[in-house]
């Protein structure tokens, strides 16, 4: 059986993934592929490292270019991460003739169009299945099986640390910082956990999904983002109490020419079928104006999973060359979308306020003169010092909210405004 | 911009809501495409009928040779259903050189290797997604994104009629004729729902997936069935109490080179994410040794998602003509696996008992003689003649609870076994 040559570069958690997939599924591979894949170089930087899967060491290369300029090399998988050195390992892959498979999501979201582009300008592909949700065929089901359709909306949970702990804190009661030690210990959590904490994580991932779905490339600093710190066990409870649940939701909504791309923490109904998605699972809901809703549940991240995807990318790249059919993408249409928080929602709001009577209907007033309706109110805890008084309101502009909030919060009974967060039907 | 012929055969439901997108969706389809879709002729039986879409006149031909074999057309949909002339048509589309889609599960359960055998033959592709869970990528899913893994496993509610039954009559304590009507009335169970009860539509489905998961060929008569009418209220209740979920489902189980298909109502954990599926939606959840779980849930039926899945089929082939990249299936490698049912399970069983002292008794010790050990015992209906006795077993060969209840079934205190089920966990 003829082999195909690979390279790899980096075999930290995803390669060692990729690596033992390509071991124990050897068979399967062979009869899918119509080849074997023959692993030539792998990328390390250092030799000596313990690794989890038995590697040659005469596979082993400190130097990217014995991997970009081997001509065996058809295929050159990039598993770094961060932008740098990847993003000029990949285009020089790519400059040499190599079609490139991509787990980094910060590189893609990023970089995507200018790697696109060369990709095309040199007949190769790139694929990057791997880059958002981990296992979960996410990509090949926007750019393939959902092609007949206009994509109206997006909303995913699409970062599993933080999604583990606000399942913590909602199952078990735990306070954010015993929520994240566990998810430290458990492997969850990196030791620095502020790229997930603070959603830029996820923004990487809604940045793709959009250049994916909405053909709308987004640079992941126009993403506006909110991380899930500030969420508190009281706000965990009050959500619950009102039938509903906090999770890391990033959104991407469409309204005729605007596309609003968010990343925060949001209530969703306990009925919704994200509610369910608990600890380091990801869960991707698509509406289609054709099929309809459709949603992708899995691992979104880890070794075997996100070597599962990039191996499905390594495949469908050696399936196209057998056939001579590589596909190059071109997407030089030039979306209409602009980029715009224009949409209304329904708005959770916790007020710290003075416990004595009035205040409730004071400060409901006050909503409804900024034209803020209200669908729900909860008082519950009573006879402290100050107490929560929690809203939902009805759907509403941020601007309207934020208004109506900026004259409540001038009020002496109320002591501060301690939450704000959306709420997804 | 260069369009290419399509041929449509059938415009009934799916065909309509084909139809329909490609109208609506005319932009997106030829941004992606690089082509436009031009609809040639359309197969109908009946000039006259009213349709829910405004098609020329002079597209609609009485006569299906005008498509497949005029050499314009380069694509035949196929939306006719049922076996006969469907098979017919799509042989011999293919042996005129036409690609062909379809959403056909009785010709693909049933003829899908032949027809398959023959489009390599000719050079052409064949594709079916429309014809598994109607919108839900699951085709494609397993044969490319999820390329790298041996399946283990599929669970799947893959027919809606019974799952909305289901749901019905477990949201709303429906008995099963009342919620069939209901099913009509929304037009979620046809005036016929013979096939859909009684599991058939669920064993083609579930023989296609055995022959794209597992690359094992199975005929539907060779899956065991059992649809839901003997479900009862009773039954819902007392899963519900011992927190499970009925639902109607499909499932395919790998232990060594063992393939255990099989159709049939069984209970599922509240908490498993299939549990929470309702009403017309499907889901599906698979196992594979690398990505793990993963679950796609949407829209099983109807005319637009269905369409949506004929479409992005269609859209596949075109980008395959376009890059000359047609991919021809290439699955001569002779499974090894063996239909059989050997694995164990855990079982839900009502009796319906003489209500005195001893009799639980008598009975869980004739259990254990069989070597059956039970996990719960569910005694709560008091003061009748006879009062359901319901147990779920621990894991056990289906032969041994048998053996146990054919002496249980002769105790004089015993007047019948009204149920038995799987239980998945």
């Amino acid at each position: 059986m003829e082999s195909i040559k690979i390279g790899i570069l980096g075999m930290g958690n995803i390669g060692t993934g990729l690596y033992k997939i390509l071991q124990i599924n050897d068979e399967k591979i062979k009869n899918y592929a119509n080849k074997k894949i023959e692993v030539k170089k792998v990328l390390v930087k250092n030799f000596e490292k313990q690794r989890d899967v038995d590697i040659p060491k005469e596979l082993l290369t400190l130097d990217v270019d014995e991997i970009i300029y081997d001509p065996e090399i058809k295929i050159i998988v990039e598993l770094i991460g961060g932008i740098n050195p990847a993003y000029d390992y990949l285009k020089r892959s790519i400059e040499s003739g190599k079609h490139v498979v991509t787990a980094n999501k910060a590189v893609i979201a990023t970089f995507g169009k200018e790697l696109d582009d060369l990709a095309v300008k040199h007949g190769v592909q790139i694929k990057f299945e791997g880059s958002v949700g981990g296992g979960i065929p996410i990509i090949n089901t926007l750019t393939e099986s959902l092609s007949a359709n206009e994509i109206e909306e997006i909303v995913g949970i699409i970062n599993g640390t933080t999604n583990y702990i606000l399942t913590q804190m909602s199952e078990f009661g735990m306070d954010f910082e015993t929520a994240l030690k566990e998810a430290q210990i458990k492997g969850f959590a990196e030791a620095d956990p502020t790229s997930d904490l603070e959603g830029e994580d996820a923004v990487f991932k809604l940045a793709i999904l959009s250049a994916v779905a909405f053909n709308k490339r987004v640079y992941p600093d126009e993403i506006s983002r909110e991380g899930i710190k500030k969420i508190s066990q009281k706000d965990i409870k009050y959500a619950s109490e009102l039938g509903y649940k906090i999770k890391l939701l990033a959104t991407a909504k469409k309204y005729g020419n605007n596309l609003e791309l968010n990343v925060h923490p949001a209530l969703i109904p306990n009925k919704h079928p994200l509610a369910s998605v608990n600890n380091e699972f990801n869960a991707l809901f698509i509406r289609g104006n054709a099929v309809g809703e459709v949603m992708l549940y899995g691992k979104g991240a880890g070794s075997m999973p996100t070597g599962s995807a990039v191996l499905g990318d390594v495949l469908s790249i050696i399936k196209a060359i057998e056939t001579d059919g590589i596909k190059n993408s071109n997407n030089n249409i030039t979306s209409k979308l602009v980029v715009n928080n224009i949409g209304q929602s329904k708005y959770y709001v916790r007020l710290e306020v003075v416990d004595e009577p009035g205040v409730l209907g004071k400060i409901a007033i006050n909503f409804g003169k900024y034209g803020v309706s209200l669908e729900s109110v909860v008082q519950r805890a009573r006879g402290e010092k100050t107490v929560p008084l929690v809203f939902i309101t009805h759907e509403t502009d941020r601007e309207k909210l934020d208004k109506a909030l900026e004259e409540i919060s001038s009020f002496s009974v109320v002591d501060k405004i301690a939450s704000i967060l959306k709420v997804e039907e």
